[in-house]
């Protein structure tokens, strides 16, 4: 089977950009798109449209494949084991998948592994909530589960709102972890990908900057220093051998004195590497694919001295699209990346990457080129 | 009109790559494609099933775009102008197209706008074509139209074979022209992409390898020394001008006794550019697009000290895809294309790219992937 069909469960950019990253070497990608106008579809996936949280509609689509992967972690959990029963492939398995998906669940797997993540709580409800702000000031709430770019994410600073906000996910059904503000010294991320032997690769650590737990920029070299780029990746891998990884881990980083703490893990190719695409010899998305299709992956190292990736998010209803023309006119050299998303506030529509000589320079150019699409204020 | 709707006419594989280069920027490309195991179908490529040789097709299909653009030349060309004329922009346009597409017609425009081609006669029959022989000795003998990848050209060393071979080409209908066999120091080709506007990019010009007037290998940078690179961009860029290119112009050179002579001419990308996905920033598939679109052309720079690409060459009904596993395993630093054509002796199947510091390794590396993929044998 050098070439199974691989099922893509989500139509959205990374599913789009999978597919992109398919041609090549000739891979059949089919979806399970949530609509007619999800990315990929767009772009000429082929797909099926059904619900990742039908457990029907995911056993169905994993019958017409050799493979399962996914873009996202909104799934039916449940329903991957009986699939892999069934005789499909689950890459990443429906164990990683589980850890990964779940925050608490995610930290208490890193922590049996041995490594450093941040301190946190987990309130049961506003009561638990409002007496940690009271104690140790402002905190940061996340849903344990179902959260993505800041969705599920709340910086909250006073009591009251803490008790109001738990309360309410707690009425939803969802759990709660807390943690106190931390005095950030960088946010990091290393992206591994492992194989179906237990082989890893590690792109080179990058630098990410947030906003309200959204991801506006990443670059590379992170300029954190080798030594803290060497334990980068020494976590990176230790945390992808923890959870089983197969394809893509992102692993996420809080750099706080001087230490690193395993703050996120994402199993599915991740916003912080994007710039593999422009500025690596195999981006991410055809090692996803090379790992979960069993077979060797590509070589991870840079093509370039430098890489910058900058978001372009929504801002109110602007479609980037329209200024596509002018954006081609700022910097012949700029890598602009549009996913045919409808335009809404604060969502991802596009990044555009750029390589240079510097760091500075190229989040200079690729910021010109964001301002142009009518993007995000660009991050300083 | 930011993004138009861009039609290709032809569905092989540089369709599938002006594809799969179509989609970061998320243009709308639709193909007239002759078959459903077509390249850019197997690839998803939205198509509707036609022949480029009927106008009938030609012109119901154009109807259905914005712009229509080539990816090959074997065209109902006088179909053409009436598209033109029913509003659908042609780019190039059908004079450039009906230029480049004959060989005798490209030669004349060449001299006429004083830019070097090989010396040539045209025979009008078998008589003819034999006293080329007996005079002066073997002779090439190319149809001037519709011959491509060596079909349509012959070496020819007895006078008799010429007899019997122009004989038939003229009952067939087809014009001929013979060039006494040259003695070349190399063959290159330079790729010229020109905008709307008249601008023009140039990228590096490279050394090609071709046997039986197939290309098997190109190589960047050409190793023919600046004053050769340097007047090669120089008459690219003028045959560009000269016949009103919009897109990509493929200028194929003979370099005899360090002059440069035109030999080959093809408005749309071409063999001679596939190392621009992997080794440089903008390919000649996306800067395509931009500028039948009508869009700023991207840089056309390397992103490599050197680079090679090599053919993957049908050698009887082997199926190089079934061995893409091995070959992933070669090199890891390898860009493997695969075509997903049906496996036929000499058909080119794919190619393999490698960027490397110096081009014999690029060259050695790539050549290494080839053979595992069961291709030709590698040139020397």
């Amino acid at each position: 089977m050098t070439r199974p069909v691989i099922g893509v469960v989500g139509g959205g950019q990374l599913a789009r950009m999978m597919f992109q990253e398919s041609v090549a070497l000739g891979f059949d990608l089919r979806f399970l798109a949530a609509a007619d106008d999800d990315p990929v579809v767009l772009a000429g996936g082929r797909h099926t449209i059904g619900s990742a949280d039908s457990a029907d509609d995911l056993r169905a689509f994993a019958t017409t494949v050799d493979v399962l992967t996914f873009d996202h972690e909104v799934v039916h959990l449940d329903a991957l084991a009986s699939i892999v029963r069934d005789g499909t492939l689950v890459r990443p398995g429906p164990g990683t998948f589980a850890t990964v998906a779940d925050k608490l669940t995610m930290r208490a797997a890193m922590r049996t592994a041995g490594l450093p993540v941040p301190d946190h709580s987990e309130p049961v409800d506003g009561a638990a909530a409002a007496a940690l702000v009271e104690r140790n000031g402002p905190h940061v709430f996340k849903r344990s589960h179902g959260g993505y770019d800041g969705r599920g994410t709340h910086f909250v600073g006073a009591a009251d709102q803490a008790r109001r906000l738990v309360d309410a996910i707690v009425a939803d059904g969802g759990a709660i972890l807390s943690e106190p503000l931390l005095n950030l010294d960088a946010e990091m991320a290393v992206l591994v990908v492992r194989g179906v032997d237990g082989r890893t690769i590690v792109y080179d650590p990058v630098r990410t900057v947030q906003h309200d737990g959204q991801c506006r920029s990443v670059q590379a070299p992170s300029g954190l220093g080798p030594e803290v780029e060497a334990r980068a990746r020494e976590l990176g891998v230790a945390a992808a051998e923890a959870v089983g990884a197969i394809g893509v881990l992102a692993v996420e980083m809080f750099v706080v004195a001087g230490r690193l703490l395993v703050n996120e893990l994402a199993a599915r190719p991740h916003n912080s590497g994007h710039h593999t695409l422009d500025g690596t010899v195999t981006s991410q998305f055809e090692n996803h694919i090379r790992a979960v299709a069993g077979l060797a992956l590509g070589d991870p190292g840079p093509t370039t001295p430098a890489v910058a990736t900058i978001n372009v998010i929504g801002r109110g209803e602007h479609d980037p699209r329209t200024c596509l023309e002018r954006a081609l006119e700022v910097d012949a050299g700029a890598h602009i990346h549009l996913y045919d998303k409808t335009p809404r506030h604060d969502r991802k529509l596009g990044h555009v990457t750029v390589c240079d000589d510097a760091v500075e320079r190229a989040l200079e150019r690729a910021g010109r080129v964001v301002e142009t699409l009518g993007g995000q204020e660009v991050p300083s």
